[in-house]
Formats: structure tokens, sequence, C-alpha cells
């Protein structure tokens, strides 16, 4: 029996997530499946459009045997953050298989990059020092620093989002000394910031979000009838979530901090408080803001993390309980299958963290993220619809279909 | 030409401050009236029915020659801290009597207590945290410690709010050697506490504000004209503030916060902390927070009040700042009557501290605070009023009215 491990966000499930799905069945001839699934945040640093309640029973309903959230302190982060947390966490799982989307599709170079930096170590550090002190943002630099070190030769094209994460899953494997072997599948038919349909069954998550906030565009092509079905019961009884709607919540926040206070935020940097404490004042929606905020050191995506950790009020202190590795101390169960059931009664005593299938049996200073992430993400709504859903982060059990 | 200083909230402004308005003037037979007002939050912990600059013009209409502002440091405080900032703002204008409404109406006992209370200083503290330990609230062993010193002598009532009130008064004017002769006024018809309406044209603010919300009586008889318009138009196009309208980002913030951050906040004492955090859980009203919160050891007021410093993260090291003495750093002028604006050129090259007309001219952490708190109280609208009513805590001059 062998075990294939993917790193979702879902949000939403979609024909694509579908496809990869069963690609990676194929490819890792696996019989169970898990994925670690961020929780009610992003990597983008966007609220997910349903609750990781909603997005785990996607998943189940899809073909996914387990769902496990990638704790907050990962799955806001950075693709090398982000990586290594999730490989963590699928490595203690006992997966086999790491499956992930790239624009290459061959596994190969994504090792081959890997060693070739670090080799190149010094050198290439010290080239993106050299590229971030010419102003230009930390991606950029990595790209900048990564060709002019590249040379002649065939490595990976880490300009591409995919390529970079899958990037970060090899050197995860590499790093934590993981028996993980890592697979990739080609993505087709969609880019993944596309906000436009390409194909008539494909499209990228983000063109099948805006369809959905703009109504214009039907996406039943796009998705799975079970995610229709979900988003529709979402948005007539609760909300699609999205960051105007926690703008009134962040800019009450933001008003209400001293300078020092916004300084002491995670990924706050270089006297940004000051840029955030000026913006804030005139502005009256999230898109307002984040276009005063932006300047070309900060790629949109890191304000947005910001934003995220201001909403959450997550302290450079707080974070800083996440040990040097960058791997999770626990895993948090979400939902599970049959199979999934059976699989994890097989290997509980192997397991190397602890599994929590509620958050009141565990005590850590990453889980109190989670926990007040979560509460977060419900102040959106009214009473008495808010109480009933903050309670549900400490008593939802795990979800059991099939 | 004698100036009288009055102390106030005028929430709403009624025929009772009118009625005490007019006494003060004749008592005094000043030729001009300062007012010093409390901000947007208010002793009893709650936001002000309508903003300091609706109240100011209601001030300013009925008789009033300048409103200044009680620092949100000093506003929001116990009597005794209360009092000291208000005296100290009413001493530095030059005012040669303070007139407050008492249900004594005699202003000698007032005096005679301080004095004795100051010989008999040491054993009165002994008292009163003898009967702190007893686990009753701070206010009821000030009593009980006063009942117990005072024995047989003709002293104060210190059980009647305005007692309390003017006792403190005359304490500051004493400790702070000022020249203001303190008077008193006998409150007639309206109890401070009142809910009731007893005469046909005397009501208390409390009262008032009761008929308002619950719009079963109407109120035109017992508060001027000027302050029914007011009040009606605030209805019609803003909100009539109270608790109840900033649960929701009183929750949000309480989610959002460690325990140790909160027990950050001034006036939250003894793990109250873990109580807060426990209690907030399950509440989906404000009236179901303090009803779970209330104790034996903690009055309604100081709860209430620790709620406004936890709605605009006033934390202890931030109180910090107040000077040793409880005395005013600034004077920040609301508005005034061509009268105000005469006596103020008079004596403006005589001030003791800085008048302020705009806050941007002047940097104090007091003054932080006070902007901090104008903030969040505007934070209950929607775009754009919410960004409107921000900008006017910047750019509002003084008022001028006549």
């Amino acid at each position: 029996m062998s075990v294939v491990g993917l790193v979702v966000e879902y949000n939403p499930f979609h024909n694509g997530h579908l496809y990869h799905l069963r690609e990676s069945i194929k490819k890792s001839n696996a019989s169970v499946v898990i994925a670690v699934m961020s929780g009610h945040f992003l990597q983008r640093g966007e609220p997910a459009i349903v609750s990781k309640w909603t997005r785990t029973k996607m998943a189940l309903y899809c073909g996914v045997d387990l769902v496990v959230e990638l704790p907050y302190a990962f799955a806001t982060q950075k693709a090398e953050t982000f990586a290594s947390g999730a490989v963590s966490i699928l490595d203690a799982l006992g997966c086999d298989y790491l499956c992930f989307g790239s624009e290459l599709g061959d596994i190969n170079p994504f090792i081959s990059t890997n060693h070739f930096l670090e080799q190149s170590k010094a050198e290439y550090e010290d080239l993106i020092q050299h590229y971030v002190k010419t102003g230009v943002s930390y991606p950029k630099a990595l790209t900048l620093a990564y060709k002019n070190l590249n040379g002649d030769k065939e490595l990976l094209d880490l300009s591409l989002p995919n390529n970079i994460l899958g990037f970060y899953y090899v050197r995860a494997i590499l790093q934590q000394h993981s028996k993980i072997k890592p697979l990739t599948i080609k993505r087709t038919s969609a880019g993944y910031h596309d906000q436009q349909f390409r194909s008539p069954t494909i499209a990228s998550a983000t063109s099948i979000r805006k369809a959905l906030f703009s109504e214009n565009h039907p996406i039943q092509s796009y998705v799975p009838e079970v995610t229709l079905q979900f988003l529709q019961e979402n948005k007539k009884n609760y909300h699609l979530h999205r960051w105007e709607l926690y703008f009134h919540l962040l800019k009450y926040r933001i008003m209400t901090m001293t300078t020092e206070e916004i300084g002491s935020i995670y990924e706050v940097e270089e006297g940004l408080e000051h840029r955030i404490k000026r913006c804030i004042q005139s502005s009256s929606s999230f898109q307002e803001f984040m276009e005063s905020l932006k300047t070309k050191r900060y790629t949109w995506t890191r304000l947005q993390r910001l934003c995220t950790h201001l909403l959450t009020n997550t302290t450079k202190e707080q974070m800083k309980c996440m040990n040097e590795g960058q791997t999770s101390p626990y895993i948090r169960l979400l939902g599970m299958s049959s199979e999934g059931q059976a699989y994890l009664s097989h290997i509980k005593k192997q397991l190397m963290l602890p599994l929590l299938s509620k958050v009141t049996s565990f005590d850590h200073p990453l889980l109190d993220l989670d926990i007040k992430a979560a509460h977060a993400y419900q102040m959106i709504y009214n009473e008495p619809i808010r109480t009933k859903r903050l309670k549900e982060e400490f008593s939802t059990p795990p979800i059991r279909v099939r």
C-alpha cells in the first residue's frame, strides 16, 4: 500500500484539482491520498472563500482520504516556509510520494537545481543580497540572482509560481532527510494567475473566484457538482469570504494601534508601520488601501500577507515560537474517508507527531495562532451566526465522508 | 470680570444642565462660563450618545462660552483622577470658581471633610485596604472605611455619586494649590442614576437616553429645543451611539488577543484577563458579556471602563505617561462663543498650558490616546461616512457660535 501526499488550498476545489488528484494516484499507484490544506487564510494572504470545514468536505467527496490542516504559521508564508511545513506533515504521516503540479512536468530539473544551488549557496546568497539592495522585491531578486548564476545551464525556470513551490517542496524533502519521493504533473490549460477562462473544463481558482464574485460567468463547467452545491449553499446562508468584507476590522485594528504596535506585527519591516498608518487613514476600501500601500519593494502578495497578520494580530514574537527547522509540531485532522480512517488506525502507533482531532486536546503557541485566525475569519458575521461559527472551531469533530 | 468653570459630559445636554449653568452664573456672578467636557468616551465607560462636536454645539447654543476637552486619560477614570484632570484644566484657564452640582448643596462639608480626611489619612487608607481585602468593590470599601472613621461627626455623605465627585473637585483644588473657589448647587428633581422621569421638566441623562433608545417616551419636555434638533438630526443621518453598536469590534479585539495581551490593557488586574477571554466566547451581546463578567469585586462602571480601554486598545504602559500629579499637559479647544473668544485673547499670554485648536499642532502621548479614542468611536459607521468622520478629528476647527 503506498500513500501519496498533496499540498492544497482548494479555494475552491475545481476540475484542475480533480485532474491533479487523479493523475497523482495514477503516477504514484497510491491507495491512500493525503491532502495537507491551508486553514482559513491562504498563502497569498487572503481569507479562503469558504471555511476549511466546507473545503474539507469538497476534498473528501472528490476522492481525498485524509485532510489535515497546514498551520497558520506555515500557510500564510513565503514559498520556502510554506513548503517546509507542508512536507514535515506529509512526512510525519508516512507519505511515500509528494506529487505537485508544475509548469515543467519533469521532476529531474527540480532535483538537479536543488543540488546546483546547494553547491553555489554562498555565491547565490550574495547575489540575492546584491539585488535586494538595488530596491527590487525579494522574489524579483531571487530570479535575477538565479539567472546570473545559471548562465547557460539547463536549469528550472524559477520565474513560474508552481515551479517555485515545487522547487521548495523538493528542497524541504532533501533538507528534512525525508523518505518521500517527489513527483510532478504538468499543469495544463490554466496558468496559476489566470483571470480568464481558456479551456472548456479547466480554469484557475483565481478565475473561478472572480466569476463567482462578479456573477457574470457561470462556473459549473469548471468545478465538480459537489463544489457547486457547497458554494451555492454558502452564498445563500453565509458569505463568500473576501478581503473587502474584513476591511472595517482591519481599519479599526490599525486606527487603534500605535506605530510601535504595528511595527511588532509579523512581516512589518523597514519602517513600513508609518506607511501603513498613513495609508489606512484615507482608504475607504481594501483595494484602495493596498494600492496606496504598494511600492516596487514589496509584492502585492507580501503586503496581503502582512494585512492578514494585522487582522489576526500575529506578532513577530508569536511567530518566533516556530522551531528552527520550520517543521510542524502537530497534525490537525480536519476530515477522513473510511480508507483514511483505516490508514490512520494502521499508522497511529508510528506517528511522529501528535494527531489532534480537537483543538482543546493540545496546547502549543502555533495552535493558538490557528485558533485566533479561525476566530478572526468568522468575525464578519452578525449574531447569532458569529457565535455559532466561533464555537465550531472548538467543537467540530473531524468530518467523515463515505 | 469673573470666570466660572463647570465639569460636564452633556450626554445629552438637558434642562437640568441648563438649570445648573444658569444657577452657576448667578452664584458666581461670572461673565464667562468655561465647560471642560469629556470627549467621546465617558466616566461610566460608555461611548457618548453623540460626538463631542455635536455636544459642544449644544453647550455653546445654551450659553457656555468655552468648551474644552477633558482628555481620555482623565475622562474614563475613577472620580479622583477624573476630578484632578478637570480641575487642572479649569485652573490653567484662569477660572475663579468651579461650580458643581451635589446632593447636599452646601460647600462647607466638602471642605471640612477634605481637611478631616487629610488629617486621618494613614488610618483612612489602612481601613480602605482592610475592606478591599474582604472582597468588596473599591467604592464600597471607600464608603465603609469612611463610615468607620466618621463615627458621630457631621460629615459629607460620600455614598452619593455627585457628593463623591464634588469631594474630589475640592480635594484637587486643595492639592493643586489652585486659586479656584469651589461652589456647589443643590441638585433638584432627578437623581444621578434615575431611570424614570419624576419631574415635568428635569430628568437625568440616564433616563433621557433610555427614552431615546426605547422610543417609548417623548423627551421634548426635558431638553432644550437645540438638543432635540441635534439628536433628531443625528438619529436620522448617523447613529445614537451605545455599547451594543461596538460589540462586534470588542469581540473581534478580544478574540484576537492572547491572555497576556489582554493583561496589558489598563485596568485589567488580578487575572481578570482569563475571565474576559472565557466570557466573550459565548456572549452574543454587550449586555450578555457584561453580565457574565460581573462579580462582587468589580462595579459595573469599572468593568465598562475596562471594556472601553479594550476597545480603544489603551495599555497600562500608555497610561503611565500621565504625570504624577494627574494634571493635564494641554488644553484642547472644542468650541467658543464670541465672549469665549474674547476671553481667550485676553488670557492667551498668561496661559499655563499649550492651547490646541488642532490635534496636528501638538505631540504628546496623552493626545495620542484622545485621537485613538476618537477613531474607535467612529468605527461603527460604514463607508463613506466612516472615513469622512475619521478625518473630522484632524480637520474640525473649534466650533464658533454667536
